[in-house]
Formats: C-alpha cells, sequence, structure tokens
C-alpha cells in the first residue's frame, strides 16, 4: 500500500495514500484494535456534516471565517451527507470517550478533500483550510460529539422509530375494530377468565404503544438541546458572541428539525441525561412489544395444540426438521430486539452515571447504544406489522368453542345470587366436567330461563 | 395462641384469634413463606383504602350498595389511613402476582372490622358486610391492585421524591449563585482543561435535576390512569353503568390528587408500562445523583492528597482505625441508593415485558420497586442536602493554586497564533515544568505584555 | 425519652438511655434518615458477631487482649449471636459506603454490654473495654465489614439458598422418573412439534438447576475468603504477625464453614468482585427457575382454554370476582422473585464497578442485594416445591389427545419418503383438517400399514 | 440484477444468480429487513461449518451417508473455515429466534456449492446433495444453532478473551513487582488514608484479574456441552444409535477442543443458561477491568491539577481545541467496552429467561451478545495493555511528595497512645495546616524521638 505523511502535534504519522484522513484518525486505527473497523455509527458523521456546514456559516456570518473558506466546508459536508465519503471514517466506537478522534476524523476528511475541491493535490502544499484552525473553529470535541450524536439520535427517533411504531400502531388499531364483534374468552393468570371481544384485547395494545409514542415524544425537547457553543468546557471559550444561538439555528434550517441550543452547556457536556431519557422511551416500548408479540404468538399457538385463536401468516418453512412447521418468526425477531434494547438500556446508564466533572466520557457507546436500539425498534415494527400484523385473522371457529365451555362464564352470576353460590357452580362443574348450565340447574341455583337470561357472553363485555 | 374459623370458597381456616384478617389472608400467610413477612408496602394498603373508600361512595350513588354499609366500609378506610391497623396486613410481595390476596386481605379486615364498628364480635354472626360481595363491589383484584399501585406511587413521587430532589437542587441552584464568581480550573477525561466557575460547574447539576423533575412530571399523566372499574379483564362486568369515572372522581377527592380513569382498562389490568414510565425517569434521575455527588466527592477528595478544592460537612469520624478521618458519607449514600434505583429499573423492566394475555402478574415486584426507588431517592436527596450539600464551601485558596498552575490556560493563545503553537507552548511547559509564560516567551510567540492580555482565566469563563 | 451522653472523637451525642449502642450509631441513625430504619441485615450483624468474637481470640492468642477482655467480647458476641440484642442494630444500608457506622455500631453494643457483664451500668464510669481500642483491636471497618459480608452471603447461600433449589430439583427429578413413560406433544416456538416424554421434559428443568448448583458451588471459593487482616487499606497495619491466617481459622472453627485469609487483601478491600460472582450465579438460577416456572403454568393453563396438560395444585381462591378461579400462584411468586434478581444483579454489577483506589464503598447495597437474592431464591423454591412442584400430576386424557392429533408426528417419515414429501402430507392434513394418515394415504406416499408401523409417537422420543 | 429460481415447501423464490444461498436464505432477507443487514456473526457460520462436517463424517461412519456426499460437504465446509464464502451469509440476527433460517443458508450454501464442486452448474439439474435430507441429515436447526453457538463462545473465549485478559494481567503483574518498593499513600473514600505501595495497589488489580479468568474458566465445561443429536425437541429423532457422542468427538478433533455432547439435549434446546453462565463472568470481568481502568486513570490525573502519581503513554493529541492535553484514552475505550458487556449481561439475561417448552427461541441475539463481549474484552485487554499499561510509570517526586504531607500516618500510633489521643493530634494539624509530628509535639502525646521511631511510612506497609 502507498503512503503520505500527514502531521499533527505530536509528530508525522504515515496515511494511507488514497484516504482522506489525517494523521489523528490515523493514530486511532492503530491504537484502538478493539472490534470491528468503522463500528462508529455514519449517522454521528452525518450529525458532524450537519454541523461543521453550520458552524462555518455561524463562523463566517460572525467575521471569524471567509466566504471561501465556508464554501469549501459546506460543499464538504454536503458531499458527506450524500454518501460520497462513507468508506472515510474507518474508526470504531471504543476510542476515546469524547469522539475526539471522530470529530478530527472529520475535520480532516474535509479540510484534506477541501484541498482537492481547490483544485489541489491531498498532501502537498499548505492545507488549504485547516483542521484544528479552520474546519474546527469555535469548536471543541467536548460540543461537536454531543452536538452530532444529538442530531443523530433525533432524527433516528422522529424519523425511523417513531414511525415504525405508528405504522403497526396503525395496524393494530385497524384489527382492534376490525375484530370488534369477535367475544372471546379473557385470560388472567394464563387461565380462563371472563369474556371480552378480540377488538378490545387488541386496543389495549394500541394504548401501549400510543402512551410509548407519547413518551418518546416527551423526550425530545431535552435532545433537542445542542451542546454546540460550549467548546472546551462549557463556557463557550474562542467562541465569538452570539454564536450558539445561531449555530444551532443554521442546524435547524439544514436539518429541518427543531434543534436549539442547550440551556445550559456545562450539563450538556458533563452528562448525557438526555440519551438516558430517551433510552428510556425506547425501553419502553421494548417492554410494550415484548409483551404484544408474545400475546400474539401465544394466541396463535397451535395449529393443534396451542390456544389457536389467532391465524398469522406463514412466511417461510419454520423447521429445517419437521416438515409443514410454520413459526411466528417475526415475534421472535421483535422479542429478540426488545432483549437488545433492554440490554442497551443499562449500558447508557452505566455510561450516563459515570460523567467526571466538566465531561462525560462515555459518549461513543451511549450514542451507539440509543442509534441501534432507534434503528432496531423501527424497523422491527415495520417488519413485524407488514410480515405479521396486517395478515392476523382470528380462528372464529375456535375463538367460539373455547368461549361456550368456559366456566368463568359464572362472573355473571354475582350480582343475581352471589359470589359463594357462584363458586359453587363453577367447581361442581370443573369436577364433574359438565356445562355451567348443567351445574347452575343441579344446584337449584337459578331457573334454566334465568341461565340463558343473565348468562350472555356478548353482555358481558361492557358498557359499549 | 387463640384461633376462630374463617371461611372462603375452599373451606375452613385457622386464623389467629386477636387478627381482623380472613381465610384468605391466612392462606396466603401459609402458602408463601419467601422472605421477611409483611413485605407489601404499607403505602399500597392504603392506596386500597382510598379506592375501597371511593368505591363505596361510588356504589352507593349508583344505586348499588346501602348508605349503611357504605359508611361501615368508609369508616374503616378512614382508620387504615389513620394507620391504626398496620398491623393486620401481614401479606409479602411474593404472593399471587395480581395481589389478589393483599385486596382480600383488605377486604377481610374491612369486612371483619365494620362487624366491629356495628358492635358485633369478629367471627360471630353473620358478616354484617362481606368481603367479596360489599367491600369488593363492583371491583376485582384485577382492577383494584393496579389502582392501589398506581395511588400508591402517584403520591409517594409527588409527596417525596419530587419535593426532595427540589430541595436539594434549590440549594445547589443557590450554591451556584454563590459560587458565581469563583473561576477554577475545568477538567475533562479528568486531565486539567480551560477554566470554568465554581458557579457554572454547579450550574450543571442544577440543570441535570431540573430535566429529571421534568421527565419525572412528564410521566405523572400516565400514573394519574387507574384502572378501576376495569373488574376481572377490563370490560368492567358486574360495574354500574358510569362507575370508572365517578370512583375515580372519587379517589381524586379523597386523594387530593388528579387521578382519572384509564382511557385504556385493557392496557391498565394487562400492562404496566405506566410504572415502567415513571420508573424509567427515577432512574434518570439516580443516573444525575450518581454523577453529582461523585463530583462533589472528587472535588472535595484529600484533606491533602486529592483534589481538595471543596470542602464538605464533617458529620461523623470516618474510620474506626484512621483516627481524625472524615469521609464523604452522605455521596457514599446517595450513590448505593442509585446503585439500587438503576436495579429495581432492571426489575421493573423484567417484570413489565411479561404480562401475559388480559394481565400483568408482576404488580407487586414492580409496585414495590417503584415505591423503593421513589422513597429512596427523595429521602437520599434531603439527606445529602441538609447534611452535606448545604455545607459546602471552597477552598479558595486551593482553587486558586491550582488555576494559576494550569497549563490549559494556552487554549486563549488559539485564536490568537493558532492551535499548533499554543500546543508547542503547552508541551514546553510541561517538559520543562515550567509557566506557560515562561514556555510562550522562550518561544517568542507573544510578548510578555500580549501574554498577560491574552491569558487571563477570568476572560475564559464565558460571555456572562 | 431518658438520654445519656457517649462521646466519641467527635464530641458528644445523646443516645437513648436503654440502647446499647453509642455515639457513633446515634450520628448515624441522625445523619442517614433513608428509608426504613434497620434495613441493614441482620445476617451482617451476625457476620460482625462472628468476627468480633474470632478477633478477640487471635488477639489475645498473639498477645495483644488480656483474656478477660477476650471473654467478654466472646460472650456478648455469642449473646448477639443468639438473637439477644437484634433491637441494638437500627441502622440503614444507605450510610457511608465502607459500613464503619455498622462496624462501631457492632464495637460499641459490645463495649456497653460487656460493661454490664462486668457488673457496671451503662454510661457510668471507664468503659471496661473501649470499642476502638479493644473491640475493633488489629480491625479496620474496611476489612471487619467486607469480612462480615462474606460470612452473612456464604451462610445465606449455602445453609438457604442451595438448599431450597436442591429441594425443588429433587422433586423435579422425581416427577421426571415418575413421568417416564408419559408421551406428549412437544412444542417449539410455541407451536407443535414431534412428541417427548414428560419425563424428558422435567430432566430438562432438572439438568438446569444441576448447572445452576454446581455454578453457584463454584463461586463459594472466592466468597470464602475473608478480607479480614488488611484493616485500614490491606496491609495490615497495626496487626500482630499472623494475625490474618489464625483469625480466618477461628472464624471457620466457629461457623462450622471453610473461610480462609484472602489471598490479595487489596484486592478484598477495594474490589467486591467475589459478590458479583455469586450473585452472578444466583442470577443465573433465576433465569433457570423463571423457565421452569413459566413452563409449568403454561401447561397448566386452562382448565378449558389453555394447554392443560398439567394439573397443579388449587391452594386457594384465585379471584376476588370470578368464582372459582384457581390460579397458578407458586408460579407467579417465584418469577417474581426472579425479577428482583434480575434487579439485584444489576445493583451488584453498578456497585461492583465503582470501586475506586483502596476502597470499594458500596459494600451495604452489594451485600444486602447478595443476601436478599440469596434469601428470596431458596425460601422461593422451597414454596414452590412444597405448594405446587410435589402435588403436579399430568392431565393424561389431555396429553393423549393433543398428541394424537399433532401433525408433527410426520417427522418420522423424513427417513423414509424424504423431507419435501413429507411436508406436502402436513400442509395438506393442516389445510383440510385432515389426519395425518388420511393425507398421507390421499396422496400415495405410504400404504395404511407402512404408516402405521413408522409413526408411532413412543418410538419417537429417543434412544431410551 | 439475474436471478436464477430456487425452491423450498412453499414454492418458488428468486435468488440472485451469482449467490450460492437458496430459498429460505432468500426469504429470510426479504421478511427481516431489520438493522444492518449481515449482522449475523461470521463465527456462528464457522461454528456451522465444523459442525456440519462432523455431521456428514458422523453419518457416513454410521451408515447414513454416501462417502462422496460426505467428503463434498466436507470440502465445502473447509472452504468456508478458509473465509471462501464469507459474502454467502447475508442474514441478521433478527430472524427466526431458533436461527433455522441462518442453519438453511448454511445447508443451501453448502449444498449449491457442492453441486458446483461435483462440476455442476448452480440452479441446473437435480441437486447433487439436498439442503435438508443431506447436508441437515440427523440434525435440525434445534440442535445445529446451538452447537453453533456453543462452539463460537467457546472458541472466542479461550482464543480471544482470555489471552487478553491474560496479557493485561501479566503486565499488571510486572509492574506490581517493578513497583514493589514505591510507598504511597493510600485512599479510602476518595480521601487520605494509610500507605501501601504501588506494588499492592497492583497487586489488587492482578487478584481481581486472576479471579476473572478462574470465574470464566469455570464456565467452560457447560459451554463444552454440545445439543448436536437432540434435533427437533431434544429426544434425538431420525439420528442413528451412537450419533450424538461420535459427532460430538468429530467436533473436538475438527477445532482441537475439549467439546462433548451435552449430558441432557432437552435443556441444551430449551435454555441457554450456559451462556449465561459465561457471560456472567464476562461481566465480572468487565467489573474488574472498570476499576482498574478507571483508577489508573484517576491516578494519572493531571498533569498539575489532579493526582499525578502515575504517568500513562501520551498516544495522540487529546483535545481539538486545547493544545498539549493528553488523555487517558485506553482507560475511556475499555470503560465503555464494560458498559457495552454489561449491557450486554441484560440482554442475555433477558434473553435467556424466556425460553418456552422445548425451544429458546433467542438464540441468535444471546450468542450475538456473548460473542460481541467475548472479542471487546479481548480486544480491550490487549489495546489498554500495548498502549498503556506496558509504559505506566510512578511519577515517584509526585508520590514521595503526597506520602509525606499525610495526615493518616498517625494511624501507626493507635497501638502506643491509642485511637483517641492519635485521633486529637491528626485533628490539630488538619486544622492548623501543620504536620502531624508539630500536633503531636505540641500536644506532648510523644516525644520526638518516639514520633521518628513510631511513624515510618515504610514500616506501615505490611509484613511483607
Amino acid at each position: 500500500m502507498e503512503y503520505r505523511i500527514e502531521k499533527d502535534t505530536m509528530g508525522q504519522v504515515e496515511v494511507p495514500a488514497d484516504k482522506l484522513w489525517g494523521a489523528q484518525t490515523q493514530r486511532s486505527r492503530m491504537n484502538f484494535k478493539i472490534g470491528a473497523p468503522g463500528s462508529m455509527p455514519l449517522e454521528i458523521v452525518y450529525g458532524f456534516a450537519y454541523l461543521k456546514k453550520a458552524a462555518a456559516y455561524t463562523n463566517h456570518d460572525l467575521g471569524v471565517l471567509t466566504e471561501e473558506k465556508r464554501d469549501l466546508i459546506a460543499q464538504v459536508c454536503d458531499e458527506i451527507l450524500e454518501g460520497k465519503h462513507d468508506d472515510q471514517f474507518p474508526l470504531v466506537i471504543w476510542q476515546t470517550g469524547s469522539g475526539t478522534q471522530s470529530n478530527m476524523n472529520v475535520n480532516e476528511v474535509i479540510a484534506n478533500r477541501a484541498h482537492q475541491l481547490a483544485g489541489k493535490k491531498v498532501g502537498e502544499g499548505e492545507k488549504t483550510i485547516q483542521p484544528n484552525d479552520d474546519v474546527n473553529k469555535s469548536q471543541s470535541s467536548n460540543d461537536t460529539f454531543p452536538t452530532g450524536m444529538h442530531i443523530a439520535c433525533y432524527k433516528k427517533v422522529v424519523e425511523n422509530t417513531i414511525p415504525g411504531i405508528k405504522q403497526l400502531r396503525n395496524t393494530l388499531h385497524n384489527k382492534s375494530i376490525e375484530f370488534t364483534d369477535v367475544v372471546k374468552i379473557g385470560r388472567t393468570h394464563l387461565m380462563d377468565a371472563t369474556p371480552l371481544t378480540l377488538g378490545q384485547e387488541f386496543s389495549g395494545y394500541v394504548s401501549q404503544l400510543d402512551h410509548g409514542i407519547i413518551a418518546l415524544e416527551n423526550t425530545l425537547a431535552h435532545l433537542s438541546q445542542l451542546a454546540l457553543g460550549g467548546t472546551a468546557v462549557g463556557t463557550g471559550l474562542n467562541t465569538p458572541l452570539g454564536y450558539d444561538v445561531k449555530v444551532a439555528e443554521y442546524i435547524a434550517q439544514f436539518t429541518e428539525l427543531p434543534f436549539i441550543t442547550a440551556h445550559n452547556k456545562f450539563e450538556a457536556l458533563a452528562a448525557h441525561d438526555a440519551l438516558v431519557e430517551t433510552h428510556g422511551a425506547l425501553k419502553q416500548v421494548a417492554v410494550s412489544l415484548n409483551k404484544i408479540a408474545h400475546d400474539i404468538r401465544m394466541l396463535a399457538s397451535g395449529p393443534r395444540s396451542g390456544i389457536g385463536e389467532l391465524i398469522i401468516p406463514a412466511n417461510e418453512p419454520g423447521s429445517s426438521i419437521m416438515p409443514g412447521k410454520v413459526n411466528p418468526t417475526q415475534a421472535e425477531a421483535i422479542t429478540m430486539v426488545c432483549a437488545r434494547v433492554m440490554g442497551n438500556d443499562t449500558t447508557v446508564t452505566v455510561g450516563g452515571m459515570q460523567g467526571h466533572f466538566e465531561l462525560n466520557v462515555f459518549k461513543p457507546v451511549m450514542a451507539a447504544a440509543v442509534l441501534e436500539s432507534a434503528q432496531l425498534i423501527g424497523d422491527a415494527c415495520r417488519s413485524f406489522d407488514e410480515n405479521c400484523a396486517v395478515g392476523i385473522e382470528p380462528n372464529k371457529e375456535t375463538i367460539k368453542s373455547l368461549l361456550d365451555n368456559s366456566l368463568m362464564l359464572v362472573t355473571a352470576l354475582n350480582t343475581k345470587i352471589g359470589y359463594y353460590k357462584a363458586a359453587e357452580i363453577a367447581n361442581k362443574a370443573h369436577e364433574e366436567g359438565t356445562t355451567l348450565k348443567a351445574a347452575a340447574l343441579a344446584l337449584e341455583y337459578v331457573t334454566s330461563e334465568e341461565f340463558d337470561e343473565w348468562v350472555k357472553p356478548e353482555d358481558m363485555v361492557g358498557h359499549r
């Protein structure tokens, strides 16, 4: 491989000749061989592209950067956002906890690419723009990385997670309406209970997701606050007056999302409770999804030895050994995602709790975990929706048969003959394997006409 | 010990003669010898007392309970809320996951105590009011227990947790203002960085707690929704029309808190995402408190071999072997609370994810965990505030000495001579153990006058 | 209340006149009003009693404590171990993270009680033995507290947890043998699969618990290592030569458990990986128990609309509204315990990771979590065993009916006619709602005789 | 793109013409668009290659597979293990929870590649060997996937994790010996304490890692047990007699690792407590590493305003804004890894607890988490070792200065003048800012000669 020489304040480093990064990126590659290369999420790189462009515009507006440099920086940022330089960001999550090396990776790529755009050859001549003094002007890793991660996480949540949840929520809502007249046995403690409609059962899932979406949206205000303008320790050293507000406005403009400058820059560098908060809501959604998906697979269990009240789409052969087997694979995928998200919550918590003094140095692992959870939940909701939920159908025959057999219909008699006599009826029917009505009549607690009038499953599903 | 005979639908049970509980409570005592007796939080019992009274009033209003029974039930509930029967609730958390046995415990105690209030002897004659048919009228364990736990958790959060956090927040805010002119060295990566004021540092803590309070308050809307009226599976079977709304109004009236009936009763029984949501915010606060308390103890470390920038109150001898030792014990207590709360979050998550069909049967463990966290955070904030935070003083001598020695003041030169030359100065001073100014002059990058004008710590703490 | 004056190095404190504790205990009560009083586990106090007695003996043997003082100390320790002074230890978990105050609580109670035993009145005259100089001789909180918590945890694990798990394991093993000929349908992905015996299914549970017991036992070696002799920072300052080995021998003798002195005292004070290790195994057991208990309740679900293959004991009325309902309450209690233990694992992890320099100051919360988990798992296993597992019976009628209906018996034909043709048969039977045999014959892939010979469930359960 | 038609029991599917996979792999790609493609770890694919080869050999030995087919299968497996087909495994973790689709991916690639090796064109003519009937002979996804994941995890732990930990452990051990005479101040509660040597301090780290290695090795016995031979539900249906033992022997032979057949196949399919157990030990190591790395960065903090007792290598510029800044970046990377591993432990726990009946369907997410943790810990230990630990040097000047100033040297006087008088001396020196000796003499508790003889730091570091 061919190399060129790049320099930083510690000296010279050999960099692959065909790469745009510089000395500090290369040092990081050599010093942090941990896990697969390139694990730093590209979404964060794109977050940097937005903020570097915004910083260049703000610096120019405030008189500390030339128009020419601003435009060169902005042009490279646009290229990055178009995905043209995805292979120029080889660093891993497991680097310095401030993400300094990824900030420098971006600074170096922008500087070298700008050199090319200025018609020069990378590695030759004085750099047209300097990574530290120009691209990083009025910035520090300590405010850029958290800004980049807030941009990345906010975008992911509003563009992938929430739409994915809503898509599934809407399908479940439609099913809830569609199933509004399907009266079925309820189950509490996994045991037979009083009836409800399948639509009511699904309405509970919808309500869970509605609450989850609200919870997630509640966290966005904190996440919309950007650290940029705090520089090294939150004081905004080396920034021109008014920089923080203006740079956030540019970011809001470029991303079309309601970002604002953080009310308190010291918190914004030293703590990442905003990520903790957002991930807390993602975890809540995972809790909901686990319940919903597991319910659906249990209701669809069988086909002959399970509950069998639902029929779900058969998407692929289920077994390499058992012919004809079909499995609730989408439920399995999404519950595995839930397990991952719950684990990520611990990771974010452990990282978040360990900020020290003016800087939390668990930024990359926290941001990566939030992004992964936000991606997986959105994707899994869509996958579960399109490959399972939309196709759910009630198995009406099974549902009716289970309902008619249920002993818990006896509950309707509580208000007529009291809980104790009703219990006697249920116990007698259970022990003798007969119907409730037969037991009720044998005990002479009700007449046949009374039983038929009082024990109607369709009247037991609420004041509708 | 003397016993009397109590009965339920399964038969007779011997109950200690001097206790008010009945057969089902006694069965639970015998069947669940897990951990210390009486672990079910009394707050949940009190939540039950509110709701039983509210149900009695609503049942009477809607014509299904006599005024006499209503008043007897209400009178016992008031006694319970006055703490007169605390020893009548011996059950453990580790019972049935619906909390049915604790619901019956309350029903039985109310029924037997009402019998006494009616001038009769417990165990003699027909019960004046029936535990199931009267006290539990229009109710199920499945809607009462979650209602009781929402009441308990909501009250705890607004009456203990949030006031505790606010008390500490206000002290830190006052300190932040008090320390507004104390310029000190910043630390990032635990390493010397550019300066800030001690007031700014504390303002970050205040901001964390402000965000935590907002996050906690955001969860109250979900928590204010009560399951009562859903009865067995959410349909409201055996409740009179209008019951759910009215009973929530009575609960709101009795507790003076803004409870409402749950929008979706199926969710309210089958999932406890509201607890997951509230505990998520408690966990976020724990993350914040861990950061704050740990920072403070590090800043107060020493007295001679640590950082020593803060002086905290000496409340007790710190060591049984090292004479004269004083330790940051309040910080230790609160960070241990944080560890507990983080663990409780896993418990609540694991319980919350496992609702099945129409009922989540992890109610007691989830509620107990939320209550414990809410109690501990409130208490620990108050303890930390009163025994540590209010007494924090800056060690101005140490602060000044460390500031003046710092190499990172060189950052102020970036905008004058560029990042690279500034780095040279810092490196030279570090290697030679000299001052920045000496190194700067030796390198001839600045004049003595320029250095003095440009490198002023008090000018490096922001646009204030 | 009446008070007497007690003193420590900080001055005078008022102590309730009828209590044996001294100044430092009282300070802790006033300074740490967090959660319920007395939350510090008594097991740790007893651990202290063992070690204080052992230290007195060792100090005497090595010539630094008189026989008279040794005997006084030992006598009080014996009284403590007999439970005579349980009300003298009012402190909470949420105190100093070294547990210093609980160490002093023990020292003070021993000193004052010894004063009484010496025929004097507490608070009058020179103390017969000094809390720091005599009771705490050759000790520090920093080595006594971890010693006390190791003793407490080790005892709890071997005396409660492991016996509890073994009791349940043995019952399940007996059931496994008892059910050896009960052929039933298997279920994978919750869907019908090839058959196995109920005995085989239960043997999997036994194997899980066997592995769990081994895992737990593997952790005991680390837990058996005692910090005592390390004193303040691990160096053993102020201990006589040979003290550490001898004091561990005494502890082993008094507890009849194989305790030894820690190989490395620096680790023993600064890190509590032994607790992390032990709790990791407790958590593994919780994972196993959750699987086992949940399987059993699903297999016992119904009675008419679930799987219904198992019949479990009906211990109490299951519902306050649904008459005659019986629920798998023991499974619910133990799975709630599992949720708690999983949360405790996070607590122990978060505490364990934050040791700083020579001391981990999360000792009380870590020890309390390990003790709680060890208690709850042992208790819950016993409760589940005695109130559920021993009474489990197969519902042979249901089992046979489900087995005979199963489409997955077709797998036996793979080796005869190939996977693809077998799949055709299963699909046809599923779509047409017929039997496998009918479909097989209709497709003419096998003869009636071949089918009967090849498809025998009892031949599909392995090389037994 | 060009496609060919592949078939499975559900019908035809279009597959990219240049790919070796078949219908079921393609279905999975279409049905599970969750997260980045190809996330299923290659290590698991390699685990499959070992077991498919071993199964082919065993099947041939036991007379159910021809030599020709055996050799074709083995040849493709060898190619896979050489990394020649890495791009043929595009599936994600978030698929069916049994990993069936990855098993079929391997079966399909082997079948198609064998077709090529047999001189034919993929997609043309009858397949030379069948994915289900030949490659998957005597197997099910349900026993192959857990076997593949055990092979992958075992290899990763013994080939990457343990060597990485040992490498770091050995360096720390060498440092411990090297620093054996460096007497320094101890710190407990982050506060000044009695002295120890830097070697002793490091010996605690070594001891932690030694215990961690033992804990990890303790888990290998469980992990060495392979599910293969259990087929669909653990009974071994469709396997020849003796298959399970022999196939494990072949796997042991091919991998050169001590794999054996699982003692209980029902557990081996239905529960993955072995992964829970192994990850529990990985988490313990993370707890240790967090302590060690955080200690080291605190000890190296400064250079002028921290503790500054250690000098660690300066590997890269630490700040994009603060010139000359050097940060403990390796400590940051490894503590972020620890946060990740702690999160993965929650994921593995949540997955492990949810096995249902005969199959746990959280296999892919559990295996991926264990592999990630095992990789990251090994890599991070090596990175931390090579880029930080080996270069650690004591800053002897700072160490001596801090030691000489310490008030806690007073502890040496306990045994001479008693704890109370010693405390008086320390308090006086602290309040007056003088030396211990000055205070001791002023109080007239010791003579100057006594003080000098009794208070020698180098005599306070233990019986060495």
